[in-house]
C-alpha cells in the first residue's frame, strides 16, 4: 500500500479526480505491474497497472489500490469491472469513495465473488488525498475563511485603512496559503474598494508557481480595469444568492479548496451558512476599536447560540499570532 | 543578598511599602544582624536589623540591602541617617529607589563617606520587587484590562447574554487574577446591568484567601443592595472623570495592581489614556457577530495610529486561549 501511495503522488494535486495509485500483486507476493491516475479523461490508477500486464496475466493477483475502486462510467469505464475482467482475485484499498456516483465498487467486486479488505492504512489514505476527499463528502470545496485583525476584532480603521495590521511575516504566510487554495474568493465590495490582485505573491511580488483561481461574488459587475482582470488564471463570478449550491458548481470544476479573503460581508455570509470548514485569523497585538469589525451579523442573537468552533492550531507569526479554528465536532 | 531577598520575601504581599531585607556584615564577613520590614508604620529593614545591635557594633560594617536606603523622613526616619549614624562602612543594594521622595540614599551615604555599591543581581531585586516596582516607577498602579471575547471580538451577543463565553477553565484563571490584583475596577454601567460582586471566588462558589478591593468608576450611585457592597473589603468608587489622577490616589493608599473588569466603556478609557499596562484577553473559539464588541471607539481613526502592543504570552486554557498583551517597548 505504501507503495500505492508514493504512486499516486505523481499524479496531479489538482483537479476533479484524486490521486490514485495501484500495485497488482502475483499470488506469490512479486509486482506484476503498477499504475497510477495522472488527471481527469486519463485511466484511473488500476485500469493504467491493468495496461502494462499481457491478457490473463493478472488472472489470480491481488490488486493493492490507495482508493476503493469506482463502480462508475465517466470519461473511463468503472474500474470494478475491469479488476473483475481482469480476472484479479482479491483488492486491498483504503478509503471508500464517498463519491455519489462512483462508490459501490467494493460491493459490486464481492458480488462477482472477489476478496476485498478495505480500511487498509486509512489514515494515511485520507491524508494523501486530503482536500479532494472532504471536499468529495461535503459535496463542495473545502472552505478556509480568513481575516486579519486586531486582538479586538477590527479589520481596518475607522477610515477604512488596513494596510497593515499584520507584519511582513504573516503577510507572506497569506500568500503561501492562497497558492495552496484552488481558488480564492473576494466579495465585490472588496474588489470595487481595494482593488485586490487575488494572485499568490513572494513578499517581492514576484507571483508564486502555483496560482488560485480567482472568484468575485456579488450582483455588481467587475470593471475592466480591475486588478483581477490581469490574473493568470480566468476570472469566475458567482451571483451570491445561494453560496452553497455555488460553491458546489465550483467543486463540479474541480475545485477543492477555496480560500474567502473578504470582506466581513461575504465572509458573514459564509459563515452564516455553516460553510465555513476552517477560519484563519491572523491577529495582531494592536487595538484600533470603532465600527469596522472583521466579522459583521450572524444572524446571532443570544449567546447560546454562539457559532462553536475549537482552536487547531496558534503559531506566533513575527508579533502576530495565526490561530486556525474549524467547526466543533469536524475533523 | 540572596539572604536579604529571603529575608524581604517574609514581609506583607501588599501595602504602600515595598518588601525589603537588610543583613548587616562584619568587616570579616560574619552576619551581625538581619532585619525586613514588616509594613507600613514599622522599621524599614535597615533600621530594624541595626535595632538589634548593641551601640557601636556596626561600626565599619556592611549593610546588604535588597532595595537602595531611603533619604525620606515618613513615619520613619532615613535610613541613609540611620546607617550613617551607625557607622556603616560600606553599602550595597540592587534596585534604585523610584520614589519620588524617597530616593537619593546612595547619594546622601556618599555625601557622607560611605562606600556604596548599588546594582547588584538587579533582575532578582526587580522581580522581587514586581508590581511595587513598576507602580513606583509609573506614579499609579500597574493596570490590566480583562475581557473575554469571541476570535471575532465580541463580548456579548446581540441581546447582551454573555454567560458564558469562555469556559471553567478560563473562568477558573480570571478568579485567581482576581486574587493576585489589589484592587477590581468595574463601571458603573456594568454594576447596573450585571450586578458583579467583585470578588476571587473558587469553582464552587467560595471566597479565595485574598481578595483585590472593590472600585466602581462612574457618576451613577451604586445601588444599595448591589452585590458589590456585600465585598469583604469597603467599596471605593471614583468619578472616572480624570483616570490617571484617580489611579495615582489609589497608589497613595497603597493599590500597587488594578484589575479592570469591564464593560467596554471603561476598558476603553482605560486604554484610550494610555494607562492599560497589560492586556488579557481570554479568547473563546466561537463566533457572535453583532454590535456588542468587548472594546469601543478608541479615538483611532487611521491604522497607523493603532494601539500597537506585543504579546507576551499565549497559553491554552481549557478550550480557550489566555492572551497576554504588553505596550510595545514596555518590560
Amino acid at each position: 500500500m505504501r507503495r500505492a501511495f508514493a504512486l499516486a503522488a505523481q499524479g496531479p494535486e489538482r483537479g476533479i479526480n484524486p490521486r490514485v495509485g495501484c500495485v497488482i500483486l502475483s499470488p506469490d507476493g512479486r509486482t506484476l505491474a503498477e499504475g497510477f491516475h495522472r488527471g481527469a479523461g486519463t485511466a484511473h490508477a488500476e485500469v493504467d497497472a491493468l495496461s502494462r500486464l499481457a491478457p490473463g496475466a493478472a488472472s489470480g493477483a491481488t490488486a493493492v489500490v490507495s482508493l476503493e475502486p469506482c463502480n462508475h462510467t465517466g470519461r473511463t469505464g468503472p474500474c470494478a469491472e475491469a479488476l473483475i475482467a481482469a480476472g484479479i482475485a482479491r483488492v486491498v484499498y483504503t478509503v471508500a469513495d464517498p463519491g455519489e456516483a462512483s462508490s459501490g465498487g467494493a460491493e459490486r467486486l464481492r458480488a462477482a465473488g472477489v476478496e476485498v479488505a478495505g480500511g487498509v492504512l486509512v489514515a494515511d489514505g485520507e491524508a494523501l488525498l486530503d482536500d479532494w476527499l472532504v471536499a468529495a463528502r461535503l459535496g463542495r470545496p473545502v472552505v478556509t475563511v480568513k481575516w486579519a485583525s486586531t486582538l479586538d476584532g477590527r479589520a481596518a480603521a475607522a477610515d477604512g485603512s488596513s494596510q497593515w495590521i499584520t507584519g511582513p511575516e504573516a503577510r507572506a504566510d497569506v500568500h503561501r496559503e492562497r497558492a495552496a487554495a484552488d481558488a480564492i474568493i473576494a466579495g465585490i465590495g472588496t474588489v470595487l474598494a481595494d482593488d485586490p490582485a487575488l494572485t499568490a505573491r513572494t513578499p517581492d511580488g514576484r507571483p508564486l508557481p502555483r496560482q488560485p483561481r480567482p472568484v468575485v461574488v456579488g450582483h455588481r459587475p467587475v470593471p475592466d480595469d480591475a486588478a483581477v482582470r490581469r490574473h493568470p488564471l480566468p476570472l469566475t463570478t458567482l451571483p451570491g444568492d445561494d453560496l452553497a449550491a455555488e460553491l458546489a458548481g465550483l467543486h463540479r470544476e474541480g475545485v477543492r479548496s477555496v480560500f474567502v479573503e473578504g470582506g466581513p460581508a461575504l465572509a458573514s455570509s459564509i459563515v452564516r451558512a455553516g460553510l465555513a470548514d476552517r477560519l484563519l485569523v491572523y491577529l495582531a497585538p494592536a487595538l484600533l476599536g470603532g465600527p469596522r469589525t472583521a466579522l459583521d451579523a450572524l444572524g446571532v442573537t443570544s449567546i447560546d447560540e454562539a457559532i462553536r468552533y475549537r482552536f487547531t492550531e496558534v503559531v506566533p507569526l513575527g508579533a502576530d499570532l495565526k490561530i486556525t479554528a474549524r467547526p466543533e465536532g469536524a475533523r
